[in-house]
């Protein structure tokens, strides 16, 4: 381990935890310029050389698995003597097989389409200027994350392939996996010529170091959090930074009178039960109050194991099948478990009335054979992704065919829904004339 | 006055500045939640629709010219009694000649293409999933500004063609010109059938109404602030609303080895002298020391009027041409007068090195004959735009085709450089199946 954790130590890495925030905020400060220095590199690097880094990173994880393993095997160690969860323990868990699918996701992204210097539009306007308006990298990427350890080579990855460097701020509770990681991120990355210091890590300060990159305003381009709700929030009101707000999916799914259960049976237990812990699954199922399916649909849902939290009218239509009563805060509840809220509205009005009350604008969907209350659905509920007669899960940057998932965003700027790399880019307008003036 | 003016009242008013902050703090709340009803009917309104609203507005103007400049008067009163000084009461002035271009720019407006439901990317999956990710509307912008109380009719126009509600926060100094304008605006909305809460301000509130619309996170959308450095820096850091930074440009042109007098003279004076008080004016000019162009160039700009502020070596070059000796914040000033600060670099790697070191990512220029110049200075100044051998002053979002203008961001999320209406708007993935679940 020695030989791996020196190649991540840099001079400011000295000062670590001792001088709190200010100590901090120095050094962040001092990572981010030398990140900045990188990030030139990097944003000139052609698509064959940032693949080689992947590649080499892809590489290294395999090769040195042990060491990697080893090191995650402190970090569960050191939670379970904290007394962790073992639901967190999972998640802060790396063995072969997660391993492998951190290496397969390298090799995958390497694969994909180089979203810099893609021209986004271009003219030649009537006095000869040229124009054109072109992908480029952000510059300096911020992350930050909670306890799963494979965030960290996912984050670097998804940064070198756009072009961008990227300080990293993860969970305390992977301290040693993550250190592990970077150092052998950072050896890739020179073994193939490029800047180490495109990948740094703000650990060695802690929540300090996190609370630096919020306020580094000019010196990180963006900053994106991923975690819980808390984390979200805590960065979203407190950056000075410009945040990408990830994350939070309160999914609705609306069956209209006119669904059938052979259609909306399968799409909800493949809403609910495929993946219940992740944010695109649904967690309220509204329903139509003259739904001829509802019965049959609820009814398999609980057979699969779902605890329905159901309002009176719901209880009614649910006849003998299993219920809990619904309290006011179910409405607004993502379970991320196999529980269900379900209400009965009205009408199509009635349900996108309650969508607007409680929806965390990511993603809604409606199972209906009328054409016109399809379209009304589409056009007035104001989510990232608007589903008709189509599971939820599909709101996802694989599904959708993006490529790699940089995470899901749900607020309106600069990138609303699944993310790919081409938003982890921004743009410039290069301007050629043969000297040209105004008039 | 007191027939429009009672058109812009709605019950939150009555509260005006009676309870400080708290009470703006509700009040710009309930305005907020009046404008995202609005914003329904606006976001689902076709382009003739918004298009009739913007040419009542501007007959409004037309119509109304008299009132409207009768409360301007009150304001200039005023200003004048306070001490205003000249130049802001200029600022401030709405007469006859401004009145028309208000209009001839709402007219303008109307004729250009509406940016909701274009489809910006879209695709049959291989498992028959229609996809397609469309423009819509933000929902509802806030806007804060100073001392013009054209921008009132300026945003309120750009906010409606691309589907939006707005709320206003204009500056005290122009009370009295933007109540008459917002009543005016708020009636024409009705004259068409659209709502009046559609466009609504906060002016009632003061500072409070200010403070009030920065924290409304989730109530609106994005905020714009419009005026002076120390404006935008409130908004920026203060805001927990997501912001787009306009504005700052401390522009420089790099004048390369290669370059003559023929072409670099016309660029410089067209660059620095046709509007010194605007943000893509040249305000520094850096020269290879091997320039032959130098002295005619330094020549030509001060025969217009222009103050060369120049480091020692430039002195050198500039010969008899008079000029004031730079301090170190002359490389950091907008002077956004006839002012230049002017210094000598080695070669280009001089250049790029003080523009990294000065740049607010404006807009910088070189004018060179050599390629290899030309594309280095493209690839590694990190600007919204990168010009070659054409006057910076082409920053613009009329000159670069996008239409109206919002503004220049220069920022690097969601929009960088001029920003047209297209940047006012969100997308949403649209995505309908047959029944499809995720397999």
């Amino acid at each position: 381990m020695s030989q791996i954790a020196n190649a991540s130590l840099n001079p400011s890495d000295v000062t670590a935890g001792a001088d709190g925030p200010q100590a901090a905020v120095a050094a962040v400060s001092a990572m981010a310029d030398r990140a900045r220095t990188a990030s030139r590199v990097l944003a000139r690097a052609d698509r064959n050389w940032k693949d080689r880094a992947l590649l080499a990173i892809a590489a290294a994880l395999d090769e040195k698995r042990a060491r990697i393993i080893a090191a995650n095997a402190k970090d569960i160690e050191a939670g379970r003597a904290n007394g962790t969860s073992d639901a967190m323990l999972d998640r802060l868990k790396l063995d072969d097989r997660r391993v492998d699918a951190l290496i397969a996701a390298l090799q995958e992204l390497a694969g994909l389409p180089d979203p810099v210097g893609t021209v986004l539009r271009g003219q030649t306007l009537p006095n000869g200027l040229r124009l054109r308006q072109v992908h480029v990298p952000m510059g300096v990427i911020g992350a930050i994350y909670e306890a799963r350890p494979n965030v960290t080579v996912d984050i670097a990855g998804l940064a070198l392939k756009s072009g961008n460097a990227v300080l990293l701020r993860g969970g305390t509770a992977a301290a040693a996996s993550n250190k592990a990681l970077l150092a052998l991120i950072r050896d890739a990355l020179e073994s193939v010529g490029l800047p180490a210091d495109a990948v740094a890590s703000v650990d060695a300060y802690g929540r300090d170091g996190a609370d630096a990159m919020m306020g580094a305003r000019g010196k990180i381009d963006v900053l994106i959090p991923r975690g819980g709700r808390e984390l979200i929030q805590r960065v979203v009101t407190t950056a000075k930074v410009p945040v990408i707000e990830t994350g939070e999916g309160n999914v609705h799914i609306y069956l209209d009178e006119s669904a059938d259960a052979k259609m909306a049976v399968p799409i909800l237990l493949n809403a609910k039960i495929q993946r219940p812990s992740v944010c695109n699954t649904v967690e309220t199922l509204l329903i139509n109050a003259k739904s001829q399916a509802a019965g049959q649909v609820l009814a398999a849902l609980a057979k699969s194991g779902v605890r329905l939290h159901v309002d009176e009218r719901a209880a009614a239509l649910a006849g003998d099948t299993p219920t809990v009563p619904a309290v006011d805060a179910d409405w607004d509840t993502e379970y991320m478990d196999l529980d269900l809220a379900v209400a009965v509205v009205d009408d199509l009005d009635g349900a996108i009335s309650h969508i607007r009350r409680h929806t965390t604008g990511h993603t809604e969907a409606i199972l209906t054979n009328n054409l016109a209350h399809a379209e009304r659905f589409i056009a007035e509920v104001d989510s990232a992704a608007v589903i008709v007669n189509a599971s939820t899960r599909f709101t996802d940057g694989g599904q959708l065919g993006l490529g790699a998932e940089v995470g899901i965003s749900t607020q309106k700027m600069h990138a609303r829904g699944p993310m790919g790399l081409r938003e982890l880019t921004t743009t410039k307008w290069i301007v050629q004339g043969d000297g040209h003036v105004r008039s």
